[in-house]
């Protein structure tokens, strides 16, 4: 279930190279890239999954409510995390000129069936 | 004209709590929080400030272009987070259930001439 879930948010947005799922700790349950596109996805969602647990420990700190969704832009990239558990999170890779907000669609909209997948 | 700007960004945006103009190092060079608002903003742009030093090592490190954006959304704000130069960003912290595309615009809008003045 969850290959086929990240292959499908993956294809169907416009622009989607990658995605994953991933605990916080770095290790992912199930990931899809896109053949042939050059950036280090796996290398790109470890980085991240430290910067979200950064965040998500500052969110604790400053009580500004738990933690739902990161996105960062670069000049080439864009890069969707959203929050799925305590453990896990979901990160979308998509080329800068891709559909943002097709690929965040599509990263809620499975996210209640995912939870209950993973407890 | 940077607390005039910030000031403009925060009311130009619905649900818009506060701005800030700072430096990676979290020193400011003005802030504008509408007042009554309980969210120690000081301290949630220091705590963004360290954790955008590390999305851009990050972005750097894995060659995906220059970090331009990042936005944050927890269960009550919503942080829209945008470099500027080198040495500084913009932020902008809204209510969750404000308008992000518009806040996003404006942090955007006046980002050329910021820059000039800030060389």
């Amino acid at each position: 279930m969850f290959d086929q879930l990240i292959r499908s948010i993956t294809e169907e947005t416009p622009g989607g190279i990658g995605a994953i799922l991933m605990g916080y700790d770095g290790i992912a349950i199930a990931d899809y890239f896109v053949p042939g596109e050059v950036l280090d996805q796996q290398m790109v969602a470890i980085e991240y999954a430290n910067v979200l647990k950064e965040i998500r420990n500052a969110a604790t700190v400053l009580n500004t409510g738990d933690l739902e969704e990161v996105s960062i832009r670069t000049g080439r990239y864009c890069f969707i995390l959203r929050a799925v558990t305590e453990e896990y999170f979901l990160g979308l890779t998509l080329l800068r000129e891709g559909n943002f907000g097709k690929g965040r669609y599509l990263l809620r909209r499975d996210l209640e069936r995912l939870r209950e997948a993973l407890v």
